[in-house]
């Protein structure tokens, strides 16, 4: 864990539903990200999934796995991660899909590559929110609660506040940082060029960037340097 | 939290809504017993909490608040368990209940004595299965499945094992028990003299012994001395 994430300031997240041409897959892969995140919040597939692993395999840098689905839980990721939603009242998104799929897999699952994600989803406009029924309109004091939920009571090793699609709000985003004592935020939704990828990484431990890879290939790969530029500041 | 639980065979839990006579009490206090823990399904106030922990202060074991509503969480307990319930489909009773709590009491916490206790509810004739809208029929191997989100997952320092008023399945325990690496196990329900005590001690790091003590006070007391015998066996 420690050496799996602690150093990752940059994120590129691939959707096995969409597609990204050869050339442009290999730039993303030479782009000084540090690992590649896959995962999407509908059309996945065992096989999409299984497509997307085999052209990614063979690259030296992580590739990791949200297995929103025990089906896609392929071997060969070198981590997966359980997303939990922690702000929803559907308790099927929060606990009960997860136990499932444990039961599913029961000894199967690699532990010592395995972390469960908290997810606090914050645009309820996007397909996640749909799907999990999140309560995505929370003030940040609400969002710092659930923060604290999940450093100190379910002492989750990640923290993903998912603005998918949309730039959050910096100002909630902070908060939530600030009571963060263990757990490390990641942050993902609307960034779409240096700018913002700047702005988010000046609060987030990891910056999730994905979209953007399959409309403005450029504007998504000048958002390493712009992360590593803003470690440098810090 | 070691120090605090580790050594803990045995609970007795005190339910602020039911009476015990003085001399009872100090029985159950001086009863040696690992410690006290005070909660209930139902009928807890602020007045009637407060109340009870009057009468225990000044006691030599330490005495232990399960907060289920914000408005119970007095100062002077030694510490404070959060139940999170999680085998239900009301995602209010996982997180959303928590959160709020978090919310209200912000940075009033004392992080330093309070900690998550997963449930998980399996008797659906008790009253915390009604409220909480549990799914109180699992499968042994479901009951593995939570109890693995719970350890690995959530990385709970305790899993509650919940039969309240019902001796429950000690096959089903002993499989929860055997997939838990880090997550201590307590179990309660139907425990009423020295015979289910050891059973259950057997299995369980913690044997809470509740409901009996309205009733039969010489079978609660006897189950003290069944836990200890149990623990010199192991």
């Amino acid at each position: 864990m420690k050496e799996l994430f602690s150093d990752w300031r940059h994120v590129f997240k691939l959707d096995p539903d969409r597609t990204l041409p050869q050339r442009e897959l290999e730039a993303v892969l030479g782009s000084g990200t540090d690992a590649i995140m896959v995962g999407g919040s509908s059309g996945l597939t065992y096989d999409n999934t299984a497509a997307l692993l085999e052209r990614l395999t063979g690259s030296d840098i992580p590739i990791v796995l949200e297995v929103t689905h025990p089906e896609l839980a392929l071997p060969g990721f070198d981590a997966y991660l359980i997303p939990m939603v922690l702000n929803t009242g559907q308790g099927d998104w929060i606990t009960g899909r997860q136990a499932l799929a444990l039961e599913e897999m029961a000894g199967l699952i690699p532990w010592e590559k395995t972390w469960a994600e908290g997810y606090l989803i914050l645009n309820e406009d996007c397909e996640a929110a749909r799907v999990s029924g999140a309560d995505a309109s929370l003030t940040e004091f609400q969002a710092a609660a659930y923060a604290r939920l999940a450093d100190r009571l379910m002492r989750l090793p990640l923290l993903y506040v998912e603005y998918s699609g949309r730039f959050g709000d910096m100002g909630l985003l902070r908060r939530v940082k600030r009571v963060l004592s263990g757990t490390r935020l990641i942050y993902g939704g609307g960034i779409d060029g240096p700018q913002r990828a700047s702005q988010a990484a000046r609060i987030a431990s990891t910056v999730v960037v994905g979209n953007v890879l399959y409309h403005d290939l450029d504007g998504a790969l000048s958002t390493v340097q712009a992360v590593r530029e803003t470690e440098q500041e810090i």
